[in-house]
């Protein structure tokens, strides 16, 4: 019931803002996908791999959030996958400094068996192939939300095509999605995207927010303008964890219940950004959310008045 | 009763776009937001001036439109300001080929004598001392909109300050907030605005709508994904019609009704994009201006579902 599995990289941020900076710290995509998820009711596994350097403390802690780590491959001899990167003074564009795939260059995930038949899938951004390894190995899957970056379309397309094929939403941002589509407008963009595959296109804005389409239905979600954004690492990642998270507990996948589904993703990520790497949704109460969902919906609604 | 002063550019626009061209046809600033604020049934009086090259059928259309043109100033023996643009494939950034001021150099706005007890005056993009000569004509309006540019903060920003000072309502866009104000966060920016003279500050976000800041309140009108974007040229001074237009009709100045205003605005400007120029403004109908303003609210609103 309400299982969810989560496939994404586990690893080692060390970030630079005009704020601070940090050593390594925990991060990677299913991190934040899973932390997000587990405000929910939910039962979620991470599908990932770390090194042997990669602290027991952390897997516990993970573990106490109700994910399940069985998925969670520990290569004793390894090193786990390491990222650094530097933020601009405007906080919205970033340099990598370093990648070290590490362990992950040979990352063969393996879903476990208690969890081949969850509903819902979250492929966190990975090379299309190690995407693909996790479809095959789910059973019958309802809903299948891949999310992916330029890098594999200029890198894997042909692979990443097959994948696109077999998923039911699509997550990527504008400028994805116009070199996908070769479409500038992003409702013919969704439009061509959809006839690769994925009934519904979630097209992350950023600090501008975020456009759902499905047939010829668009729902647009807001970001909330915040007065301090301290460090976005993860925000996209924590958006698609409460995406999916939501939507494996309501276990209703119709575009009425993604709006808000889309909802509850960005009021997440509006908490991941208030702070250093995962501190912030570490600790953040279902009253907060509830009333950061208010603030979203007191910043867009309005009564139609005809004059 | 529903006055409207309308001060701002009325030219010849020459526009090129990856669809077509155009010889010199009409625009300017004061014709958008003139044309646009007709679809309410308003009092508005347009300030500006044109030489006399400026066709007699062009100020009988606004005639028609309900527009006072007492104010428009003819000068037999001088040009009409013209603008030259081209737009880029992606219809969103464009190169201004020529702009020629001719009689607009020697503006000196005469507002009528009948409307200078408006309620409410849209002070288009121009010169701030321009801008300013407006103000001091008005007895006492309740609401003074104020629409500025990047160009005049580089070139004229004590007079800006000056203008700024008296208004009730800025609008400008998100490089320009952070220009004026020094800081990055929209949230911060709009502070910052707001303490120097504004109550309201509106953030134009071109295809990423648009913010409405007043104290701590915020409101956010989505701009609708369009499949084609045929000509942008108008859009943001069709949006100032809409939004001036709307509060003019409604003499309802609150933060409240402002959404409103900003949805109207954003409404109109999606159908100014339509076609070249002002062809589409001119023939837009109440019904399809109620079914956008329908389309903008089902784009936005969701019911918060607690799991």
């Amino acid at each position: 019931m309400n299982k969810l599995v989560i496939v994404g990289t586990v690893a080692f941020d060390a970030i630079e803002t005009p704020f601070g900076k940090t050593d390594k710290i925990l991060g990677g995509a299913a991190t934040y996908i899973g932390l997000s998820a587990s405000n929910f009711d939910i039962n979620g596994a991470i599908v990932s791999v770390v090194g042997g350097d990669f602290p027991e403390e952390y897997i516990t802690m993970l573990k106490e959030k109700g994910l399940d780590v069985s998925g969670l491959e520990i290569v004793p001899e390894g090193k786990t996958f390491f990222w650094s990167g530097k933020y601009h003074n405007d906080m919205n564009t970033r340099d990598t400094l370093a990648t070290e795939l590490n362990v992950l260059a040979d990352f063969n995930p393996i879903v476990p068996e208690d969890y081949k038949d969850a509903e819902v899938v979250m492929l966190g951004n990975l090379h299309p192939i190690v995407q693909m390894g996790v479809i095959n190995q789910m059973k019958n899957p309802k809903l299948v939300v891949l999310d992916t970056m330029n890098f594999w379309m200029d890198c894997a397309l042909p692979e990443l095509m097959e994948v696109i094929k077999k998923v039911d939403v699509i997550t990527i941002n504008d400028e994805e999605a116009r070199q996908l589509s070769g479409e500038y407008s992003l409702v013919n963009a969704s439009k061509k995207i959809m006839s690769m595959g994925p009934k519904y296109v979630v097209i992350k804005k950023g600090e501008h927010g975020a456009l759902l389409f499905h047939g010829e239905d668009m729902f647009y979600a807001p970001a909330l303008p915040l007065a301090e954004v301290f460090d976005p690492t993860g925000a996209g990642d924590t958006f698609a964890g409460g995406f999916t998270g939501f939507l494996a507990k309501t276990e209703d996948y119709s575009f009425e219940n993604m709006k808000n589904a889309i909802i509850y993703g960005s009021a997440l990520a509006s908490f991941c950004v208030e702070k250093f790497g995962t501190e912030r949704i570490l600790d953040v109460s279902k009253e907060e959310i509830h009333n950061r969902l208010h603030q979203f919906k007191s910043l867009t609604q309005f009564d139609i008045k005809i004059t």
